[in-house]
């Protein structure tokens, strides 16, 4: 065991059962996080269930619960728990297992490892803020990625649609069937988006005829523009950046990337 | 620098800069996993923009160009590039730099380090089956969960619906308001799931009176049992187990926990 000054950090290689069993149970009563490379099956049982062979994995364990099994390729986990989960960790035989379960969904993870090479224990100091920025690009990218962000039953029909008074952020179809033009404003909206937006919605009757709805999304409306937006039959709707955010960083990598041998349906 | 012989481990505690730099290099040339304790700050310039300030955190680099910065909390990252990413690794001046970036979409995660605890670099061997198991419960709790994974536009109404004949799996509405009676079976459904879902239809239509749609979902159908569908009115639709599992996993922890301190709209 090494001892490196900064961080508290324990460094265990190819540790025996005994003291890999007690720096698990010592690195989680001291708030620590802990890294293990090694070799281990995975079994999940809760909502549906899942087996994973024995094969050399990254398990990190956080102090707060969250549990992280990361096989050597693909970003997301083969299996996790979310913060919360109670770890037990114990001796069968030869070799180590670590449960990390919840009772409220009731389910379990099993991690039983027949080799462990590396077991690293730290107390981590992590107090950063995290401050995200998007443009009015990025919410609209966000809404035509998943269109629920508006409202529940929107189908967006078009980014950027030129009419004869410019460009339309984005037009699309409400749950009633009402073509809908929005009008994305990054900061607060004011007299000129909405008098903007009237002139898209005049510009896009010319073409049909039908009733248009047109909202302003906007992180807020300026003072005295909610007069103004009533007296013309428009609306004010206020863009959530953070779920805009999340739903860019979803679309990113294509999911959960399960990579799948075989499935079943069992009863 | 010390060699553990299983796994061909290599482990740096608080490398100098210089050493960190060659390690990294060697380690995604030969196609390792590499771990970094230490304290870096992130930003991340895409789709979105975010910024994370200085923090002791773990980032793990994957041989397929996965990135993951995970802090002491929560079981999500606070960033991560998926498969592909191309890394690069210089020094500046007291600090090392790793920039994951992509061209498609442009994106780059840059990782500031100040401090380096350690390093960890091994060539993981990892090629066990994934096989996963969800039953007919599960799979109502992944649509109910995710109406979709039905069909679009599909709401929910209940589930487990007491009828004369016995309990309905899933009730629901389809996007052409038609009231859906969903019968699941884990295997092959047969001519017994076909002449229960007729029963609770005509069950239910004692009820109302309207026309009600009636749908089998299962992993097949047995053979012979399609003339009996389409005589009765009623419809066949394959599940997909797969995207059940990650519905009911993906609802588990409640998304991409961010823990957001501030957030801004940015031009």
């Amino acid at each position: 065991m090494r001892l490196y000054p900064d961080l508290g950090l324990k460094v265990f290689q190819a540790p025996s059962i005994g003291v890999a069993l007690e720096a698990l149970k010592e690195g989680f009563r001291k708030g620590e996080l802990t890294i293990i490379i090694g070799r281990l099956s995975v079994d999940y049982h809760g909502r549906a269930r899942s087996k994973l062979g024995f094969g050399e994995r990254v398990v990190i364990l956080k102090p707060d619960g969250a549990l992280l099994v990361h096989r050597p390729h693909g970003h997301s986990p083969v299996n996790w728990q979310p913060p919360g989960s109670i770890f037990d960790f114990k001796r069968l035989g030869e070799k180590i297992v670590i449960n990390a379960g919840r009772s409220n969904p009731l389910e379990k993870v099993t991690l039983t490892f027949d080799r462990i090479d590396l077991l690293v224990s730290s107390r981590l100091r992590d107090d950063a803020e995290f401050s995200l920025y998007v443009d009015e690009h990025d919410i609209r990218d966000a809404l035509v990625s998943e269109p629920e962000l508006f409202e529940e039953g929107f189908h967006v029909v078009t980014k950027e649609k030129r009419v004869p008074s410019g460009f339309v952020d984005l037009i699309g179809v409400d749950r009633e069937g009402r073509f809908t033009v929005i009008e994305i404003k990054k900061g607060l909206a004011g007299r000129d988006s909405v008098i903007q937006l009237k002139r898209y919605i005049d510009g896009l009757k010319g073409e049909g005829g039908a009733a248009v709805r047109g909202v302003i999304l906007a992180s807020g409306l300026a003072r005295g523009c909610q007069g103004l937006l009533d007296s013309l039959g428009l609306e004010f709707k206020r863009v959530d950046p953070r779920r805009c955010y999340e739903a860019l960083m979803k679309r990113r990598g294509g999911g959960l990337q399960l990579e799948l041998s075989r499935w079943f349906i069992s009863s």
